[in-house]
């Protein structure tokens, strides 16, 4: 981010100093912008001010600016306290949150507003005003590590940031927050909370879990078994190395939305079974055939929905299969080379055999220079095991 | 593989000049052994001739000497016939296969001899000599295209290949498979025939038929929930784009493995539904936490039993996480300086996002080397994204 290009002015005030809010305050700053810190852990709060995330608040001098706007970056279950009493105590702020979840945080803080006014606390027209410098919102980012330490100014450069505005939130609001998200270099994405809800129970909450069910189902496979893994179990796996107690938190905070999808997977499981119990005397008996092509001719059409690169459908590349001997340097001669014959290459993936010394990556290229780029390789020493259009 | 250091010694007969078959054809006929080729179809056995794979059985001389192993490349639901056929006319050979389920195959092949028995074409002691020469097998191979056209000797290179031997195979005629494995450049492993179900049912098939699964749900899903898609989910589906006509026989054909499998996994959803519906008004309700918390840390569990790179557990490397402005040649310029910077790639992964013109290649290294690998990358101008152990 170049200084003097952004829209978001300061102060910004970071309440949670984990991995996103962390990251957040690192790449306002490293645009000169203000910002201040608070956590209610010390010693978190101690990183992130080091690391040079901003200033924290207990340290501000009296006579300092009140924050423009504040993010709210603690879990999806005090999301919606925090929110409010940063609400009540900046009257002139937009508060944004990036809970995960955004039903969930938006009922529970409109609840805790009735509440104020059914006790007196608050006016009818103090509410309106509360809740119309609310915006909720979820940047689509993260990793495997969480934490101040963790945390990164380009976290979010390029990814999707989903801005969930509430019936309440006022037009002035929304732009406070879509301008944070656009100097982050992130996009912007406008959805309801529902939407929202429902799209990531889709895209993330449901894959984890059902990746850690076929996961799980290994821990009573035997070793044997394990060493005829390829490539499709491992990506179909990958993401179960996850982190039960954030995942808990995450699915919990959803789990109406979670359960819709998985309801509806069950019975797509079960008219599978039903299938397939046919055949276990005879694989040409009725329905088996049926019920198998079926599951697979849906995922076909579901996969080729996920946009791909450029946002639209995958694009045909040639794939160009090479062998690499598990030698130290292989991969960054492999690297070089293809960089010395000027191959473009669109996209890579490399493939270990389990307890082989020898790896495959897989090149993409255009399939107009594939012929070329495979002779070139090949007359450098590399062993092709394959070319193809896919 | 080098001329003269094979133990296997020909003619070998290939009867199905499929992609496996064809494949096995060249990587012997580029050792210089004598290859015979047959199969039902005119056109791949013609496109299998003309690529050097062997001879047509048909083209032979009266005199030319008969195979001395015979391997079956044929579709798992006509490989029995063709199996009981070749071990009655070649009578000093050694039989094999390759299909994907094992169980099914040996069981009718037995079947189909003992009505030879009841019928009085075959003698007793016939019957053992015959079934000591077959060896069922199964290669771990394999790729998205199939036929003739996309055949490669390398094909096998460094993979596993299941030798099964049934209760009558000869000692003899396992080693003979066993060479032809090893000299094809494979890993011979060998598993009684129900064990091998299970194994490719838990691993691949299973696998495959949960992928689609998630990938059929996202036929619903609405296009601004595919825009969060990320890389959980394009992995977890990548093998959905599978070919429904392949799978439907593989699968009918272990459909007593696939179903115990899936009827564990089953009853696992099924408890974590349970445990769901409890909290869609309160997340903290008794029951949604540890109904999550169990699914995920089995998952986490289950996915460290998969054999890494080294046939052991998956060692620990730093990940140095670097943005690919999408430009022509920006990837390759990436690996050339990785290259001239001698950085030793262990692995490497790329993710796009939705829509977006920027990349992120995560590059995994020794973690001793991974902060002067970062800071000499920086220097050559990359933005680097993250660095940490993983």
């Amino acid at each position: 981010m170049a200084k003097g290009s952004l829209a978001t002015r300061g102060p910004v005030l970071i309440v949670g100093t984990g991995l996103i809010g962390t990251s957040i305050a690192l790449a306002l700053r490293g645009s000169g912008i203000s910002v201040y810190l608070d956590d209610i852990s010390p010693v978190s709060l101690a990183i992130a001010s080091d690391m040079g995330a901003g200033t924290p608040l207990s340290d501000l001098p009296a006579d300092a600016p009140a924050p423009r706007l504040v993010i709210v970056g603690v879990p999806p279950d005090v999301a919606d306290k925090t929110i409010l009493e940063l609400l009540l105590e900046f009257p002139d702020a937009t508060v944004t949150d990036v809970a995960s979840v955004k039903v969930a945080v938006e009922q529970s803080l409109v609840q805790a507003v009735q509440d104020l006014v059914v006790d007196g606390s608050l006016t009818d027209s103090a509410v309106i005003d509360l809740l119309s410098r609310y915006v909720g919102s979820h940047p689509m980012a993260g990793r495997e590590r969480s934490g101040a330490v963790n945390a990164h100014a380009d976290l979010f450069y390029g990814r999707p940031w989903v801005v969930v505005p509430s019936q309440w939130s006022s037009s002035a609001a929304v732009l406070r927050v879509r301008e944070m998200v656009v100097d982050l270099g992130a996009v912007p994405l406008e959805l309801p909370a529902d939407e929202h809800d429902r799209a990531v129970a889709m895209v993330s909450h449901v894959p984890q879990l059902v990746a850690s069910l076929i996961a799980g189902r290994l821990t009573e496979a035997s070793p044997q078994s394990l060493m005829l893994a390829g490539k499709g179990l491992t990506d179909t796996t990958r993401i179960a190395a996850a982190d039960p107690m954030l995942w808990t938190a995450i699915i919990a905070g959803n789990s109406s939305s979670v359960l819709d999808i998985l309801c509806e997977l069950r019975q797509d499981l079960d008219s599978l079974i039903g299938g397939l119990q046919n055949g276990t005397t005879n694989p040409l008996a009725p329905g088996v055939a049926s019920a198998v092509s079926r599951v697979i001719a849906a995922g076909n059409k579901g996969v080729q929905r996920i946009p791909g690169k450029h946002g639209t459908q995958p694009r045909r590349w040639a794939t160009i299969e090479v062998l690499v001997p598990d030698k130290p340097g292989e991969l960054g001669r492999l690297f070089s080379e293809l960089g010395i014959e000027g191959i473009n290459i669109e996209d890579l993936q490399l493939e270990h055999s389990a307890g082989q010394p020898v790896g495959l990556a897989r090149i993409q290229v255009d399939p107009r220079v594939a012929d070329a780029a495979a002779a070139a390789l090949e007359g450098r020493g590399w062993r092709i095991a394959g070319s193809r259009e896919q």
